[in-house]
C-alpha cells in the first residue's frame, strides 16, 4: 500500500518526450539515450513518456514496454518518470501501469478513454475505479481535442479528492477553464496542476499553475526551465522575453497543417540537431524534404535569439 | 496470396454484434452462443464482430481474440464473419487480423486510427499500406463521430482501386455524402457499400446501397432482413411500413443521453429478452433500473407492431 | 383574423429563389422577371424568396422590400409566394412580415435568431410568441449550420400545435432527425414537412415528406418537379434516374470550397444561361473567371443527361 | 477625410455596456443614465455600446439609433464611445456607422458578417472594403463563437495595415491565438489589441495586450481598472488578488446554462443593485426568480471580497 506522503510532488518543467524510432516497431536506441541526456541537461523536473507527443497510441505495446524500461534505466531516478497509460481498454491501461511500476517509473498519467466518449458521471466513475486499481500515483490528463471529452470542473473537483491522484495536466488550451481548475487546488496544496501548452506556460505559472508539460522542451529544455523559474520569481521582464521566444519556437510546428504537426516539427528539429531519428509511427510520416527545409530555415532564424536569451 | 475472385461479396444485412460479457474481461459464453443463433435465425447475410457496437476498443486484446475464435467456430461458415481490427497502432491491427485469419474469419473491417487525426493524404497512404499488409480482404469503415476524420470522396475513390478492398461501411449518417459515395461504386460492381445507421437502411438501399450494418439487427434481425428485401424488390408499401417500425425501434436507444446509449439500449433489450447479459466494459455501464424500466415499457409498446409487421 | 382553413397547404417543389442584383443595393429588374418566369415554367408549386439561397441577411431592408413587392406582382398568385423573415431582431422580422402581407405574399418562413444561440426552451417561447404576432401563416425553418441551433424534436412537436404554423422546412441534412420529424406530422395532416437539400429530395419524399425546397430548381425546375412526382407515384426507376441526375447537378456547386458555393454556383449557372446577373452581396463575390470556366464545362457535361432525362 | 493622427488610441478598460430596456423596443432611459454614470465613476477608459453584451443584433434599428444618440450625449466626450455596427448587411452597417458619426461617437467596432460564413480571402476583402467606407475609425472584433469564423492571423496581419483600423478586440478566448496576434502589433505601436474575456485580462495585459473589454465592468468597473493598472505596473501580488476576484465574479454568469448567461447575469446583478432594468430582448428572457435568488446569494458572498480588494 502506497502512503500519501511517499508520493512525488510533480512541479516545474516535465517534457513530454517524443519516442525516437527507426521503424514502426523499432526504437532508436542510440537516439533515445542522447535525447534523454539532452533533455535532462536542461535542468528539467521530470520526464513524461508515452503521451500524445510520444505517439503512444500509435506504438505497439511491445515498443511501449521497451521504451518504459529503457527510459527508467537511463534516467536512473535523476528525475521522476511519468508514464502515459491512457487506453480505450481498462485492462490494457492497468497492464501497462504494472509494467511501468516494475520498471521503476514514478507515476502514471491517464486521460479519458478516447473512442466513444462518455458522459461526465461515467467519466468520474471510470477515473475513481481505475485510479484505485493503479499501482502508481496518478496524474489526470485533460486532452479534449483527442479524447472528445472535457473533464468538467465538477468532475475534476470530485476526483481530486482521491488520495492516489497527485495532479492534473490540462491540454485543453482554454485558459478560462484553467483558471477555474487552478482554484480547485487551493484545497490540495500537495497536488499540482500543470499546463500542457507551452504558449501558455508563462501566464499559467504567473497565475497559479505549478509548471508545464511543454513539447518544445524536447528541443530547448533550458528555455522552458528558465521561463518557469522567472515566472515563479515574478521576474516579469524575463518572463516576457522568454515567453516571446517560446512563441517563436512554436512556429517550427506550424510548417505542417495538421494536429500532428507539433510532433512532426519537434522530431524534425531533433533530427536537424543530430539528436535522434525523426521517423514516425503510422498513420503519420515525418516531414518531407521541402518541409524539413522550412524547419531548418526557421531554426536558423531562432537560434540567434536563443543565444541572446 | 488471395485471388480477387475468392473474395466474398458482402451485401444484405450484416449485424454489428454486441459483445456479451459477464465482467470486464470475461465473455458470457452461453449468451454469446444464444445471441449468434438468435441473429442467424433472422436470415442475416453476415456477422460483424468487434465494431463500435461490439465495444471493441474497450475490450482487452485477450477478450477480443477469444471472441473471434468462439464466433467463427459457432457461425461455422453459415455466413461470412467480419472482424473489426481498427486500432491506433498499425502493428496491433495487423496482429489481430492475423489472428482473425487463423480463426477462419472472412474479412476485416478497418476505420482510421482514432486518437490524433490525420489529414486525407496520410489517411490514404495509411489505408493503402495497411490494406496491402492484411491477410484478409478489407472493408473500410467511415465513422467520423469516433475517429474525428471523414473519409473524403477523393480518398475513398483512390483506395477503392485497391484489389483487397471489398467494400465500404459508412456510419457518417450524412446521406448527401453517402449518395456521392454510391456513385463511386458504379465502376466496382464486385465491391459493396453498406450503410451503418439503421434509420437510413430504407433510403440507402432504395437508392443504390447494397445493405446495412444495423445495430437493431441484434434484437430483431428479421425486421431488417425483410426491409432490405422489400427495398431491393422496390416494394414501397412494405418499405414504408418496416422503415417506420425501425424508427420506433431506435427509440429504445434514446433512453440514455450519450453516444453510448445505442449499445446500452441494445444490450438492455437483449437482457430483457433473456438472450445474454448486458454488462458493459468500462468506461460504460449498463442502464440502471429506472432506465431498464423505460426500455422494458418501450419494448412492450413496440412488440405488438412487430407482430403485425 | 386568419382562419385555419384559409391557409395554403404548401407541398411539392418550392424553389428558394436567388436574388438577382446588379450591385450591392440594386436589383436586376430584367433578370428577376426572367428568373421568375424561368422557374414557374418548370411547373413548381410555390416560390420561396429571401431564404439562405436568396442571400437575405446580406441585403439591405430596402432591397428586401423591393424584392418582395416585385416578386408578388410578377408571380401574380400563380403559385404561393413564401417570404423569409428570419432576423436576429424580433421587431425587424415582424416589420418585414407586415410588408410581405401588404404585398400579397402567402406565408412567411422563419428560422431561429442566429447571432447568440438560445436554448430549446427559449427557442420554443420565441417561436410561439413571434408566430402569434405574424400577419401571415408561418413555415418554420431548421438551418443549424447557419443558426447554430437545431430545432429539437420536442420543440418542434410543441410548436407544430400552433394553429398559424403551416409547415416545416428542414435543412439540417440529417435524415435520422428528419425521419423523426416526419413522424410528428402524422397528427397534422394539414401541415407539411419539406426537405431543404436537393440531394435528399428523393428519399425524403419516398418516406413521407411533402416536397422540397431545392436550390437547383432555380436552374432546372422541371427536373425537381418530375422527381417529386415520380417519388409520390412510387415510380422507382424514374426516381433513381432523376436522383442520380440531381447528384450530378450538385457538382456545379462544389467548384468553390465554402458554404456559400451553392449560391455562387447557382448564380453562375444562371448567368451562363443568360437568365440573370450573378453579382453577389458582400461579404461574398461571384465566381471568378477560372471558376466560371469550370462551372461552364461541368454544365456542358450535364446538359446531355438532362435532355435524355 | 480623417487624418491618422486624429484617431483615438483605445486602451485600458472599455466596458461592453448592456442595453437597459423596459420592453422589446423601449429603452430604460433612467436606467441608461444611471448605468453610464455608474460605469464612468469606475475610471474606465472608454465605453463600447451595441456589442454582443449590448444585445445589438436583437434590437430594432430604431432602438439602436436612440441608444447611440443618448449614450453619446450622456458621455459627452468624457471617454471615447465605440459603437458596434456588425451586421450581415454591408449597407445596414454603413448606415448605422453614419448615424454614430453624426451622434458624436469616436469609433466603430465590426465583426465578420454572421449568417453564412465566408472564407478568409473573402473576409479580408470585406474588411478592406467596408473599413474604407466607414466614416469613423474601425476596431476589428473577433468573435468566432457567434460569427462562426475566426479571423486568422494572416488575415489580421493584412487588415492591420489599413490606416483606418485602430485596433482589434479578440473574444476567441484562445490565448495561443492571442499571443500570435499580440506579436503583429509590434509593427503598429499606434494600434491596440484588447482582450474580450475578463478572465483573461490579467494574463493578456501582463503579456502585451493594451487592455480589455470586460462585461463585468458594467458591475464593478473599478475592479477591472485596478487590475489593468496593476498588470501594466507589473504589480504581481495585486494582479493575482484581483484576478482571483474576477474569476469569482464570473460565477455570477454561470447560473444559467447557455451562452446568453453572461448577459443575463450582468443584467440581473445590475437590477439587484438598483442600477437598471434587466428585461432582455427576444429571443432571450431575464433570469427567473430562482435564478435571481442564486445570483443574489452569490453576490452577497462576493461583496465582502470586493470591499477588501
Amino acid at each position: 500500500m502506497i502512503m500519501s506522503n511517499e508520493y512525488p510532488r510533480i512541479s516545474g518543467i516535465v517534457p513530454p518526450m517524443v519516442t525516437p524510432i527507426v521503424s514502426r516497431d523499432q526504437l532508436d536506441h542510440a537516439g533515445l539515450e542522447k535525447l534523454i541526456e539532452h533533455i535532462l541537461a536542461g535542468g528539467v523536473h521530470g520526464l513524461f513518456i508515452l503521451g500524445t507527443t510520444g505517439e503512444a497510441p500509435n506504438l505497439s505495446y511491445g515498443v511501449r514496454r521497451e521504451l518504459i524500461e529503457r527510459t527508467c534505466k537511463q534516467v536512473n531516478k535523476r528525475v521522476p518518470v511519468l508514464v502515459g497509460v491512457t487506453d480505450t481498454s481498462y485492462s490494457e491501461s492497468i497492464k501497462l501501469a504494472k509494467y511501468a511500476e516494475r520498471s521503476g517509473a514514478d507515476a502514471v498519467v491517464i486521460a479519458p478513454p478516447y473512442y466513444l466518449p462518455t458522459g461526465q458521471a461515467e467519466l468520474l466513475e471510470y477515473f475513481q475505479s481505475i485510479t484505485s486499481s493503479m499501482p502508481l500515483p496518478v496524474m489526470l490528463y485533460n486532452m479534449p481535442a483527442c479524447t472528445k471529452i472535457n473533464i468538467e470542473l465538477d468532475t475534476l473537483r470530485h476526483i481530486l479528492d482521491h488520495p492516489r491522484v497527485i495532479g492534473f495536466k490540462d491540454s485543453s488550451m482554454q485558459m478560462v477553464y484553467f483558471h477555474g481548475a487552478v482554484q480547485l487546488f487551493a484545497d490540495h496544496p500537495e497536488k499540482t496542476i500543470l499546463v500542457g501548452s507551452e504558449e501558455l506556460l508563462a501566464e499559467a505559472t504567473l497565475l497559479g499553475a505549478h509548471g508545464g508539460i511543454c513539447g518544445g522542451a524536447n528541443l530547448f529544455p533550458q528555455l522552458y526551465v528558465d521561463l518557469y523559474h522567472a515566472a515563479v520569481a515574478g521576474d516579469l521582464p524575463t518572463v516576457r522575453r522568454l515567453h516571446s521566444l517560446v512563441i517563436n519556437v512554436t512556429k517550427l510546428y506550424r510548417v505542417g497543417r495538421y494536429s500532428s504537426s507539433t510532433i512532426k516539427g519537434v522530431k524534425c528539429v531533433l533530427a536537424c540537431m543530430g539528436v535522434c531519428e525523426d521517423y514516425m509511427a503510422e498513420p503519420f510520416h515525418r516531414f518531407r524534404d521541402h518541409e524539413r527545409k522550412q524547419v531548418r530555415d526557421l531554426l536558423d532564424s531562432i537560434k540567434p535569439m536563443m543565444c541572446e536569451a
